[in-house]
């Protein structure tokens, strides 16, 4: 008789999702997680607020995991790391190992939900001195510091009086590699723009675009009142260099909407960096097999419109380990994954039973 | 004994999804359709390839029909309508109309699948002359002709040499009162440039927009190919009226790019209408008491990141009743949605069995 479990790969949003709509509809599952807790990046990371609805990342995340917690059908292997998979469809031998131990987790369907990590601006490429200027930080750094109410110059401690976020940092660009769009920067930057706003409202924050890709309801959820209500300035143009000019910073570029260059001083600037799969990401699609598109993200080669099928039968992938996905994309392949693993644990069930 | 169908109103993508889930699980499903055959928008409006892979949407399409035709779990009501609904989450039971016959179908959830309809650019409001001039058309217009390979100037029968197409026509707009942004039309109008491209080689096609948003891979998939392989032409800028001159069109309005005037002779211009809830999903919420936001689309106030409950319990909304949304958020969230059902169904089944 084939195993009735399905092995989660990754804590994160996709992966929470499928796990509690898998044992709600009353099939085990094994989640295999390598850091010491479930919830992601958004935890992981230390976001402050979630995108696009600004509520308290830890609190959203923590209702998510809340069910997972002690539920009878939820096998929770956190500080794990899957180092090996044999069988096939309906019945896979996933090797787990925690701490120096390794057993074996019999699985019906895996789902893969190992999701990204945030583009490094790189030591080497040196892009806009993030590795050369304490004020130049990242979007998961202002996170932080959006997270403990502390936003600061890190070069002296003091509150920033101007800030600008640089957008498509790792994104849109073929020098880089990464040709894709990363989708919530412009969201997220926007987000961080207005907690900067409500946390200091004396500082003048400024955002420099070449799209801002505020789709569907971010445009009036967001978009709209950045400008209106909390007053934040979108630029539309290229930022080519950030110098240091004393104890500032200054940025230089084009403000393609006025045609002509811009350079100001700025006390921070933020990098919205993009999406790049993670490590575990590329490392599962080695172990299992599953063929990764050339930016390393898992290929969902199957029926065109499916999401979440992969090259290898009985695997799934779900979120951001497949490409550039917003908090309700993530979650709805988690759902989408958990349902297509009941169905062929269902298949194989009728199956084996037809076999005798 | 309570219900162990659900019943899925709309059999367009989202709807076709969560149907073909839930009886893959052995759910049997009842998909009210309004129109004489499943397929929704696609084929209703009859799209020539999808958004992003080109793929011919009647064939994919079909694919994702054929599997329901027959199956043994699923009932389908074509040229049927919803008329009453009464109950609650486990035990509805709910009037379908077929001709002048009613009965009434019992289900223990409901999933509201209706979809949405292309912005009218309005008699009334004469928006870029759609109504005055048979050489302004819509993106759907557009898809009739591209599928039967013949784009042509209406007003004469000949193919354009000279096309443009102007983007938020009815987002993004507050005076129209549809603030959002509809996602797609960026990415369609995109494609169709392409497909324009490719029927008519001699013919130039510009894409007058705001933000060109091109979100996750649809700019390395769509956006780069359509600038370097299929040379559209896209312009920064706001057209602010379609003129006629002798037997062709003017387009005037701004360059924002290049910050000055525009005036160009052109022989079609494709309006790109954005997405509005359908009557259907207008009517829907008013029979089954669900509440609306202010654009009409289906509200789903459950917990955040919960893109398919609805506020009555029991009743889960998926695809673009909820807002705009591209094919692969609407097949996921009918997917979610099925799944959602599948484990209402479950608990209500325990509950039934607990009580004897």
């Amino acid at each position: 008789m084939p195993s009735d479990r399905v092995l989660i790969i990754g804590g994160g949003p996709a992966g929470i999702e499928a796990a509690r709509n898998l044992a709600d509809l009353g099939i085990p599952v094994t989640i295999v997680e390598a850091r010491e807790r479930l919830g992601g990046m958004p935890i992981h990371a230390q976001y402050a607020a979630l995108t696009p609805d600004l509520e308290d990342a830890e609190t959203a995340m923590n209702r998510r995991i809340e069910p997972l917690l002690g539920h009878p059908l939820v096998d929770l292997r956190c500080n794990s790391a899957v180092t090996g998979s044999s069988g096939t469809a309906g019945d896979f031998r996933v090797r787990v190992a925690v701490g120096g131990k390794e057993d074996v987790v019999p699985a019906a369907a895996i789902i893969v939900a190992t999701g990204f990590q945030h583009f490094d601006p790189g030591r080497e490429t040196q892009m806009y001195g993030y590795y050369e200027f304490d004020d130049v930080i990242t979007l998961p750094d202002c996170e932080k510091m959006l997270k403990e109410h502390k936003v600061v110059r890190p070069s002296n401690g003091q509150p920033p009086e101007c800030v600008a976020f640089i957008q498509c940092v790792g994104s849109r660009d073929r020098q880089i590699g990464n040709e894709f769009c990363s989708k919530v920067c412009c969201g997220i930057a926007s987000k961080e723009a207005i907690e900067i706003r409500q946390q200091l409202p004396n500082c003048k924050v400024f955002i420099f675009y070449i799209d801002m890709r505020m789709y569907g309801y971010w445009e009036n959820e967001l978009y709209w009142p950045a400008q209106e209500k909390h007053k934040v300035n979108y630029v539309r143009g290229i930022v080519s260099e950030v110098l240091k000019k004393g104890d500032r910073l200054v940025i230089r570029g084009e403000d393609t909407t006025l045609g002509r260059p811009v350079e100001a001083p700025m006390d921070l600037v933020v990098l919205s960096v993009g999406m790049e799969p993670s490590k575990g990401t590329r490392e599962m699609a080695k172990l299992l097999g599953l063929p990764q598109n050339p930016y390393g993200y898992l290929d969902t080669v199957g029926v065109p419109l499916d999401t979440v099928s992969t090259a290898v039968e009985g695997v799934f992938a779900a979120g951001s380990c497949t490409g550039p996905a917003d908090l309700e994309d993530s979650i709805s392949a988690g759902a989408t994954a958990a349902m297509r693993a009941a169905v062929l644990l269902r298949k194989k069930r009728a199956g084996a039973e037809a076999r005798g």
